[in-house]
């Protein structure tokens, strides 16, 4: 850790361009160290990220976790040379460590962002999330913590082709995000040659424009060029995002490789390295630092103050539609102020709407934008707030890639998919993991298993089964992961290893995987398992007459136990 | 089913002004029927698919399978009573069947369309998917049927915020397709209430123009306003598509429904719908038909002769990396000229690009898109063409709702995703199912199994296990669905149940629980398994220490062998 005494503050534009080729040679020497990396994705950037960071980015590098700080997300995670080389010009990362660390094993310094980093939001490295996500972080800004600070998004050219991007700029301008300021490092080559619209910046122009935005169209290695744009683009007045194109050459500052193809995710071999180095001037060691936040650090927002809760309560023998106990026990959380909740424009099925008739102020509606959904509830988790994202479940499968990123982000949200058998009880303070022993007794033949919907013909089947004198164990399996091993063992024992598993669902990778996964995984496992799920296409018809169709239903689950039983 | 014969032709306008009355009446009708479906969604867009049914459509209602025929598409196939509407009034269904058939089960009229009627090419129902499906139909029009037919597709206007509606105009626009029409039925009210922009035709206007389409701007409720902008849009001149916005009313024909939230989705009762029906005039039962194709149907285009194959080999011992073998097998399948790919930027890295640079003209750049990836792929398919579309497969789950949906239409697809550990094998002509048993005697004690990456760590334990005395048996299990049952109760039987699976991979769903799945489901099965799989979340490496950390290493496997076996 270099210390941040030495650090030039405010830096003038000469400076700005000195700091420009060092995060160029630092971003060389660090992916040929490492073997691996994007030096020619981060050159590109490095003369808009030394403005940025040298003149606009108002940021404590010693209090990274200052509410008061602006964001810097890295949509284009691939540059992860150029962020690091940055965080060794603020004086956050040794030169060492960044030549030692970069994407090497159990260090922090990843090939991709994560938060493991003080300074990182957001796991970035699949392309079009970061702006989404930058979305999330930026309404809740300007509508929760009520700060001034802003949200940067450096973002690349090829991502630009996602469609989530398109959501998330939609967004922005539809909830007035003047807090937003997306940089486009428009350096014309993706990986495997040109990319779709090249330097075509016109017609990101009338793209970004015709979706809200205010676009500024400048040269990106034009260091008072980017000055003059981030200066009004960080002055938060009207009510538009911000979109700063910058046209940008590949490998920019050394000759061997700029605006060349082939070279995307490669590094320099060493000889190379050494040339491109020379070329660029030799290495520096400047230490930097740009504005701090206007305001002192705040303490946590008002807003998420957190007072008593209470939760709904139900009888026994209530008949409550999960959903709707969703609503209800999501609106008895909005007691507490850190809770927000956002849907997919079905809040009316999800009963999400339950929560935003009653705290509109703290409601987001997503509309039928399901990557934006998942990326906004990541960005309010990232300002420490408790996000429930609800949409109907086969819909919530269209952010899978977002899912997947925000669990390597490891961001605390919570996701509700309505309208699927598999989903967690209502029966409380939500707690996860367990599972219930709803019928047993010293006599158990054979152990009934469901969840959810099933559940309920697991009953009926056992209820049936009795009538034939025929005992049986019924476990509600309610949560999949962690799965209860402990009742499920002591089930299989006690009934000869036989069990019936139901499930509304197709066979791979659900509850009967689990449960013979978790029987067979605790040790040495004599089982006998009837495994009934969704096996063809399922149409359109009664619930019932789907059961039935599916063979999962009561009479298929008596069955199935009367041939194990028998 | 009512014979054609009666049917009137090239209905004039105010033929068609009773057509949308009738399409309004039996939407109305087989919705409360059945109890369930879109009524008012369907009454919205009523007068433009008169007008496009009656007089621009160019489709032999008698020949579906027809080639020349042009292709209509439900982007909001929530609005399938209207579809079903129009097939009873160009007499392919039946009065009876739209009344008794509509939602319930096993008819085919389901409640979202599905290809299981010869009339529909994908299903739909997902929003944000028919539009993308239809670039891709209209992709194999123009570049390889080079055949005049045009794909009109019903977008609703809820559906313009998903992602996937920017990510398909993108390359509609890319590719030129000025055989793509777009209608978008902008009744300004989703499920929950009013869409993001409401009745703003100007900004979606402004972005669809942003995004290379040719606009038309009408009141859908105008018939000579439709008639004139279908009309200019079926030129198939220039090099844009099209996207027709037309000004609608939800619910249009009933005052007591008309333009009010609350009716998403919702049947009417009888007796509403008993006056719904006076208000629209009564029941009708015209026969309309339109024009047919210019051509009379081709035979299968020339693009799609088989010409013989002739496949790569490899000796063994050589070391080809699976992706390389992919490239080159694609490339060999070349040779049949219905063989098409697609690529999602990163060709030189899947090896895609073996079969770009061979045949070009069959291979379409789609960018960093992956659900317009997929859905290019469908949209071939329903064209008669094999498509193989790949990416990184960590990237393909970007696509995974489309790939649920592409699976609901039955489409044959190949989806390809490199950079994973479970992948086809290259031996020859590409089985599916099967295992391969690599090492066996009559002395194993214990069964290693693995797949990709991990089977040669598995060939390594077993090697070290020789060197105990251990001798395991070795399986390559690389075909997870379906799975060699026999081949592993076989190996189960022999080795006492004891068996080792190692998957680079989450323990959940994947190759473990696909072996104790198969297991279990055969019989009684006494097993003991060890079960290495990837339980924590992986970082920056080499390979090997990325091995080691997951604990699936041949070390590993080794000893959870060794244990096994002691």
């Amino acid at each position: 850790m270099v210390t941040p005494a030495a650090a030039k503050t405010d830096i003038d534009l000469k400076l700005a361009g000195e700091l420009a080729q060092q995060l160029r040679v630092d971003s060389v020497r660090s992916s040929t160290s490492a073997g691996s990396g994007h030096p020619t994705s981060s050159m590109s950037a490095a003369d808009l990220l030394a403005v940025l960071v040298g003149r606009h980015l108002r940021y404590d590098w010693d209090e990274p976790a200052s509410p008061a700080n602006d964001h810097l997300i890295f949509s284009k995670g691939h540059a992860s040379p150029l962020l690091y080389s940055v965080f060794k010009a603020v004086g956050v990362v040794s030169d060492d460590e960044l030549m030692t660390g970069y994407r090497r094993f159990g260090s922090r310094l990843e090939g991709h962002p994560t938060p493991v980093l003080p300074w990182v939001d957001v796991a970035t490295g699949s392309l079009g999330q970061g702006l989404p996500d930058a979305v999330g972080v930026a309404l809740a800004g300007k509508y929760l913590d009520e700060s001034p600070f802003r949200v940067w998004v450096l973002c690349g050219d090829s991502e630009m082709a996602e469609g989530s991007i398109w959501e998330a700029l939609d967004k922005a301008s539809h909830y007035k995000l003047s807090n937003l300021i997306a940089v486009v490092d428009v350096n014309r080559l993706g990986q495997r040659g040109p990319t779709e619209l090249s330097w075509d910046l016109e017609t990101y122009r009338r793209r970004a424009s015709s979706f809200g935005a205010r676009v500024f169209m400048i040269d990106g290695h034009d260091v008072a060029e980017i000055d003059r744009a981030m200066a009004q683009a960080s002055q938060i007045t009207g009510d538009q995002p911000t979109v700063i194109l910058a046209r940008t050459i590949k490998g920019r500052g050394f000759s061997e490789v700029e605006d060349r193809e082939g070279w995307h995710g490669k590094p320099f071999p060493p000889e190379m390295a050494e040339r491109a180095i020379i070329e660029l001037g030799g290495q520096r060691d400047l230490i930097v630092r740009g504005p701090k936040p206007d305001q002192p650090p705040a303490a946590a927002p008002a807003g998420k103050a957190i007072a008593a809760l209470k939760l709904p309560g139900y009888t026994v023998g209530d008949k409550v539609a999960t959903r709707k106990a969703y609503g209800q026990a999501l609106a008895a959380l909005g007691a507490r102020r850190d809770v927000v909740a956002m849907d997919g424009e079905v809040s009316n099925s999800t009963y999400a709407d339950e929560f935003a008739n009653k705290y509109p102020e703290r409601y987001f509606e997503m509309y039928i934008a399901e990557q934006q959904l998942v990326a906004a509830a990541v960005g309010f988790s990232v300002r420490g707030y408790r996000p429930f994202a609800s949409t109907f479940a086969a819909f919530l499968t269209r952010a899978y890639d977002f899912i997947r990123m925000a669990a390597i982000s490891q961001a605390s949200i919570c996701l509700v998919g309505s309208h699927a058998g598999v989903e967690i009880g209502a029966d409380g303070a939500f707690p996860v993991g367990g599972a219930k022993v709803l019928r047993a007794s010293d006599a158990d033949q054979v152990t009934l298993i469901g969840a959810g919907v099933t559940l309920h013909a697991c009953l009926a089947a056992a209820d049936q089964l009795k009538a034939d004198g025929i005992s049986a164990r019924v476990i509600d399996v309610y949560t999949v992961k962690p799965i209860d091993t402990d009742t499920l063992t002591a089930a299989a024992a006690a009934t000869g290893g036989r069990l019936v598993v139901a499930e509304d669902h197709h066979p791979e990778g659900g509850l009967g995987s689990a449960v013979v996964d978790a029987l067979t995984g605790a040790g040495r496992a004599d089982l006998t398992v009837r495994h009934l799920a969704v096996s063809e296409l399922p149409g359109s018809g009664t619930s019932q007459e789907l059961f039935d169709a599916a063979r999962i239903s009561a009479a298929h689950i008596a069955a199935a136990a009367r041939s194990l039983a028998g």
